[in-house]
């Protein structure tokens, strides 16, 4: 008997033994008996329920028994990644691009869960609801504690536990089949109510517990509490008061959060009814639609466009949702917006000038005051919105330009593409570019982790699939794509079809920028960026699309290409640019940062006076 | 002026700006005037100092500056990593093989520190000493807290060094130029006395504060604490009646620590000057020169082969220095050896039979028990000693096999190469293979972080450099060669010349032993692993060699080859190997492991047993 004819069997083996066991619990969730299922089946059932497609991570000896349940799983897909770190920025993209559904990434103890370390961080860094299973030895070895592979040989069993409470926002230890469904369901809840990363860890004897299935039978509750009604009704006064004495001279702003904690509609609904001019800080890139005729485009401190920043800081009332004040999202804190002049609303409390009104979450709120504002719409279309689009510009090199890359790629961009910008060149070039109706724009402009885009492309692109949204397109630097690359291998494996542009500037630009322009340490190792695909296992020309271009002209007659348009395969376009050319916004911003990191006095100034 | 005339001219000032400030501080460490120096400088002088040549690590806005130090320094060098883990791994293999002197890498606040964790992780648990440098924001940005990038958003600029606190055993955080320097010195002392990783935090306006630099010329003593000499004779006294009442029958049992906490000479001075036959285990290989004629080969508990296994454990005495009794370094715990008969020698205790004797420390405890023991010698040498050397075995099968492979590149090691193995299953398949003389053997068996090897053979090959060593070699199976395969690229950018087997036999293979022999989960992708060094930036041919080998007589024809055979550029092997075999250790360790995972009860009763 061949090796495949013998894995073939197995998978048959599989199949059936899945079937059995669905039977045996009463059938699919919907309509579950009184009857019992393993605890890791428990699990994987929950997350199905939630619409969780896909799983991330590695396997490991101690995760190996869990992920038999994922595997004969029939809505859910193991998604094996080359490394944990790529598997948590995998979760992290597919979570961002799924809005309001969770990403799931599973690793082992002890090794595979340190090295997702950096990409759950990230997560709770920017607000992303991501599970973290992680496969531990069995409860008696937990009290045991003997010196097993994976630990640190000194009998701390739960030191990776301590760890883990640093970087999320809630974190289970499964200890007994009594309770391990309530403690299932309450870091899952916590997980998508909070929007950030939590933590799970599962015994391997655990996962094989058996546990009555009727808990199955009632939905998870994700949403948000309720408000206070009298607490509400006074900040729906206090706002509308404001609004008044404004005189329509009122604008929007949205931010990270306005995405992350699931308020996109509810602010449409707002702007949409309104007719308030609306404007997104780098990180609430996309919240709003960028061909939406009143969006004015990206504020971001003294870093914007002068037309905006007049527009933005003059108004007499913004109405600020979902701000994350960080440095790279505000123009190294140079907003110049008075705390008088501000409501700002976040997913579990509401700031009205300076009074604080804890527990009044945005997502009950925008809804009110939609109703309460409408009335001033008539004022308020009144109201001139400026539009910054900036043009290809006419320039005397053939090189590709930073000033030249962006606009010219902003006109291959297409309706509902989703848009994945590195931190550095390619966060910082992008922002000006206005996006297309339902594109969905991804960067970590907060965390600044460099190699996420790669592990959250994947991410991406799945999460686009189940939505049935566009191409999924990358934009990264050479040096990198070097600290994540092994991830294209799994995207050309599992037939996804990115579109990757590398940007071939010999190094960490962004860096050149803040400091050591000509230092050695900024530098990398060129690679031979077009055989990447084909050494990875594609077939060139076949199952993947490689391409160099070292001029304005060869980009744009790639870009007007229609095979390379439609994006069938998996396609790889290494540009050859400039190394110390870097796009307008990052030059200002490594000016202000640069300052702030030598001249420790400086920034604190600054921050105090913003506070 | 081109591009290139600006860098070279931006060099040339600044070796002039380190010439001028070696200067002014008066010259160089050994006469050092009294003088300033920056803390920076401090801190890579004194690395200096301790003989450490090079410096992993990514560079980061907030380590920025102190690079400019590094890189200016004429004895150190930077070695910039594609990632971060990539760059702990590193440091740790240069640690192991440079036996005494210290690994170093320097990351940037959050993203890049976290990603290391795991690095670091591993080199706690198998006693490396790695200093981790973390550049990190400004003092007066610490005490502010403004949401920087790299943040977690929510002003806890301690998480990370909360964090720390888990892995490593002793941290510091910089934050006055008044203890910058005895700061330094404390954790330096801690990581190569303790043999452990340390943390410290260098934020970016202290790198630049002044201090006097006279505290350099008192070089920092790194040797272990005298023993107490009343608890020292005492304990001398017991070993030697329990000696003399074995009548001769006594051998000696040499692991881990004996390497990390450097008594290899004190091991050898003790076995060849009393004649007692000695034995290692896994993580104790090549602490003893394998060639020695008294040297009996590896003990792994019932793992072991039976002749090894007999005559340890019917010894009537075991002197055991070192030992890290983990599951893969014991057979799964199968030590058949009562604590009656044994005495155990550790860096900061002695333990003979019951009784344990806190800081005796074998660094000074050795030398007078070898002094001691001489007399024994005349009885000892009749202790006969078998040597367990497997053959090449004769097999129907062209095919490459694991009981082939193993006893073949066996007779391809030559003294003083460098020999990594890969956790899986080259780990267990060399354990039986005999090393030359000189021979340095680097494996992951406790911590097993798959991956490792690869930033641990970047490591190693720079530490085998400096010491005058052989060719550095490494196994490694496709699986886990995908984690961390970008580190290749440094290999070939800085003109290393490892000789890398890749085995590639389709995916996980020691977890198909330990669970799931055909799940999907256990695949892999395949890549054109002959490719990946031209991709990586080689010339194929010239600075680079890649080949397949398919057969037995393929793999052997290419051993014997002498181009090959003396590694004069980087070579890659990929040898194509059936997917479910694996060697004899593994399977019955897989099956032992694979018990313990399922049946919590078995493995306790393994574990008390043998407490």
């Amino acid at each position: 008997m061949t090796t495949q004819a013998v894995a073939s069997l197995q998978a048959e083996v599989n199949k059936l033994r899945h079937e059995l066991q669905t039977l045996k619990v009463g059938g699919e969730s919907s309509s579950l008996a009184g009857e019992t299922l393993y605890v890791g089946q428990y699990l994987v059932e929950r997350l199905a329920q939630l619409g969780v497609t896909k799983m991330f991570g590695v396997p490991g000896d101690f995760n190996l028994g869990f992920l038999d349940f994922v595997e004969d799983h029939p809505k859910i897909d193991w998604v094996g990644n080359c490394n944990e770190l790529n598997a948590a920025y995998a979760a992290d993209g597919y979570a961002r691009v799924h809005d309001g559904k969770l990403g799931v990434l599973t690793t082992t103890f002890g090794v595979g869960e340190l090295s997702a370390m950096n990409g759950i961080a990230g997560a709770f860094s920017e607000h992303v609801p991501v599970l973290h299973i992680v496969g531990v030895p069995s409860t008696g070895q937990q009290k045991a504690k003997p010196m097993l592979h994976h630990t640190l040989g000194d009998g701390r069993f739960d030191a990776y536990y301590k760890v883990a409470q640093e970087i999320t926002i809630s974190q289970a230890t499964l200890t007994s089949k009594e309770n391990a469904a309530a403690e299932i369901d309450r870091v899952i809840t916590d997980c998508l109510v909070l929007a950030r990363p939590v933590y799970l860890m599962l015994p391997t004897d655990l996962a094989y517990e058996r546990i009555p299935s009727a808990r199955l039978k009632t939905p998870l509750n994700t949403q948000p509490p309720e408000n206070d009604p009298d607490v509400e009704n006074f900040v729906l006064d206090e706002i509308v008061k404001l609004v008044d004495e404004a005189q329509n001279d009122v604008i929007i702003l949205v931010d990270a959060c306005a995405i992350r904690h699931g308020v996109k509609n509810e602010v449409k609904e707002l702007y949409e009814r309104t007719g308030y001019p609306v404007y997104a800080a780098p990180m609430g890139k996309t919240a709003v639609d960028e061909s939406y005729e009143r969006y004015g485009g990206i504020y971001v401190g003294s870093i914007s466009h002068d037309a905006i920043k007049e527009k933005v800081e003059n108004a007499k009332l913004i109405l600020s949702i979902g701000a994350l004040k960080s440095d790279f999202n505000t123009g190294n804190f140079t907003y110049h917006i008075p705390v008088t002049r501000t409501v700002e609303f976040h997913s579990d409390h509401t700031r009205v000038q300076f009074a604080g009104f804890p527990g009044i979450g945005m997502k009950r709120l925008l809804p009110k005051l939609t109703q309460r504002l409408q009335p001033f719409k008539e004022g308020a279309v009144g109201l001139e919105v400026g539009k910054y689009i900036p043009e290809i510009p006419k320039e005397d090199t053939d090189e590709i330009t930073q000033t030249y890359l962006w606009p010219r790629v902003g006109k291959f961009f297409k309706s509902n593409d989703v848009i994945v910008a590195e931190t550095g060149t390619s966060s910082f070039g992008i922002l000006d570019i206005p996006l297309p109706a339902g594109a969905t724009f991804l960067s970590q402009i907060l965390w600044g982790s460099i190699g996420w885009t790669v592990g959250s492309t994947l991410g991406a692109a799945y999460a686009a699939q189940d939505r049935g949204l566009g191409r999924t397109i990358l934009f990264i630097g050479d040096g990198s794509l070097q600290l994540t690359v092994q991830e294209l291998s799994v995207m050309i494996h599992r037939g996804l079809k990115p579109i990757i542009f590398v940007l071939n500037n010999s190094g960490y630009t962004i860096e050149r920028y803040l400091h050591g322009m000509d230092r050695k340490y900024n530098d990398i190792n060129n690679w031979r960026w077009t055989k990447l695909l084909e050494t990875f296992g594609g077939e060139e020309g076949k199952t993947v699309k490689s391409y160099q271009v070292r001029t304005k002209q060869e980009l744009s007659d790639l870009l007007d290409d229609q095979t390379f348009d439609s994006a069938e395969v998996i396609q790889l376009v290494e540009m050859i640019m400039p190394q110390k050319d870097a796009p307008r916004a990052l030059k200002v911003q490594a000016e202000l940062s640069g300052k702030s990191n030598r001249y420790a006095a400086e920034i604190l100034t600054e921050t105090v006076r913003l506070k």
